[in-house]
């Protein structure tokens, strides 16, 4: 089967926007909507570094896409399309890219959004991935923008995804911890809200601390962050909760959790939007003035850990 | 040097968009001219399948991003900006990444755009760059949309890049057509002339005749096309100049011209707007009712080679 052939039979299929031209050209459009900005961004997994390449196909398609979803989310973005560059060693077969574009097809559904376009190549050794995602909004939520007073909320619970990387090497055995590293949770269902309340944001991905750090930055504040606060699973639980742990899960990656702060008066607002989209959301610190990031458990000061999370070396 | 550190030193000087945010954030924002749509595309190109890795580092990633950008001509569209996916091998060191980025910047500066965001990773073995390139159009031309009765046009000179791919095996010695070959000319400046005037249109990429044949079979027309019209270079006419030799050159890749149907009304004000833009400019045929495509050479019938074009296979 050429590349013609297999664009038409397994992609073309995805394509459900008008702009995408059932993938018969050479470039999609797009119309953006009245007053609404574009935001756009691009993950790339590559087998071997980012996935192992022996997971169920479906399952890196989903990954793929949902941490592209996941950043669109922390900017207070709906998710309207996306690219697909896709590069297959010849290990890959026909039924490997069926069972690819079915786990693809499954979330475009429970995202409601389109493939519009991409690239399909060979690739010397293992798969590579990269996906660009087109979400709109009125407004484009930054990591600048918080202010001294704002509370720090993240939603869901962290470190799941870190143990769960534990569970993929078998290294300890739980199948919620493993679902949580193989399928993040895109917080798709909280972008009105973050759009709404939240004067900075980010996803976490590379590890709370080290993405707080990123947020604090930007936005020239201080993030007081209460390590017992965190909100973490009954299963990462399990496997110790002290202060040792919990900064181990904070330096963890993977989460796909949105990291954010808003002002005190709009906690009430956010807690029913949470509710409502029914995701956990837990205030977890406060925004200061001083230095970048200041940790306590228990009431007591601890040091900052080093790295502060995944630190991608190349 | 970490990621954070070489996307602040690198890359963020190529991030000069004010949506691109320094590349300190999860996202990039667009805000799109009024009455004016988006016109997006992604090419992915990987070491040893469409580049050897011994090219100079700055003619790797301009011909990465110029195929892109003859894209968004071919389709009318003016560049806004791109994103890039860059998965770099250990053997690619901060001297590489410095000069791969230099060939970026000299490119910017040419066509006018900003690189907007993207993502950098390691890769297991060989770079792998995708790029997805924005543009902007009151139109977008589609492939679709040639009239009976239309002329068929090509911009440029047609087979230099299938002859250079011989001079970069050593197979033969020339310049001129191994610079055709390493660094295509994107005609950003004839995308206004395709979208004033072209009734379809794309960029040949796979081979003259396979892209005439997408563009008959999208338009639903046939192409009539004499191959003693095709535009050749006198170094490529400098390897023979034949029947033979042009059907060769007509299935060769890598060409980035434009391939247009326009009314014949049009052909006064297209070579004028040709002239302006400093493009070669050939009338290679006409739209008819029939099959899809018609080739002739010395008012004599040729039958179809086979295959048409560069066939990915996967």
């Amino acid at each position: 089967m050429d590349e013609f052939s297999r664009i038409a039979t397994y992609f073309a299929p995805l394509a459900t926007a008008k702009g995408a031209l059932g993938l018969t050209d050479d470039a999609a459009y797009l119309t953006v909507p009245a007053g609404e900005q574009l935001v756009i961004t691009v993950d790339t997994l590559v087998e071997g570094i980012h996935f192992a390449g022996d997971e169920p196909a479906p399952k890196i398609a989903q990954k793929a896409l949902r941490v592209n979803l996941s950043d669109l989310a922390a900017k207070g973005a709906t998710p309207l399309g996306y690219f697909l560059s896709l590069s297959l060693p010849t290990t890959c077969d026909e039924h490997w890219i069926a069972d690819f574009c079915q786990g693809l097809a499954h979330d475009q559904k429970t995202y409601s959004l389109s493939l519009l376009g991409g690239d399909s190549t060979a690739s010397k050794q293992g798969v590579v991935i990269s996906i660009t995602a087109i979400g709109s909004t009125g407004h484009m939520v930054r990591r600048s923008g918080a202010q001294v007073g704002d509370v720090l909320f993240v939603t869901g619970t962290i470190g799941d995804a870190a143990l769960g990387l534990k569970a993929a090497q078998d290294e300890l055995a739980d199948a919620f911890l493993l679902s949580r590293y193989h399928l993040p949770q895109p917080r798709v269902a909280f972008a009105d809200a973050i759009r709404t309340h939240a004067t900075a944001a980010l996803d976490v991905s590379d590890g709370l601390l080290q993405d707080a750090s990123h947020l604090a930055k930007q936005s020239a504040v201080a993030l007081e962050i209460a390590l017992d606060a965190l909100p973490l699973s009954q299963q990462a639980i399990a496997y110790g909760d002290n202060c040792e742990a919990r900064l181990a899960l904070a330096t963890g990656g993977d989460d796909y959790e949105i990291l954010f702060t808003a002002p005190s008066a709009s906690t009430e607002a956010l807690t029913a939007a949470a509710v409502d989209a029914g995701i956990a959301l837990t205030a977890i610190g406060q925004c200061k003035h001083g230095a970048e990031l200041q940790l306590s458990y228990a009431q007591k000061p601890v040091p900052l850990p080093a790295p502060l999370g995944y630190t991608h070396s190349s």
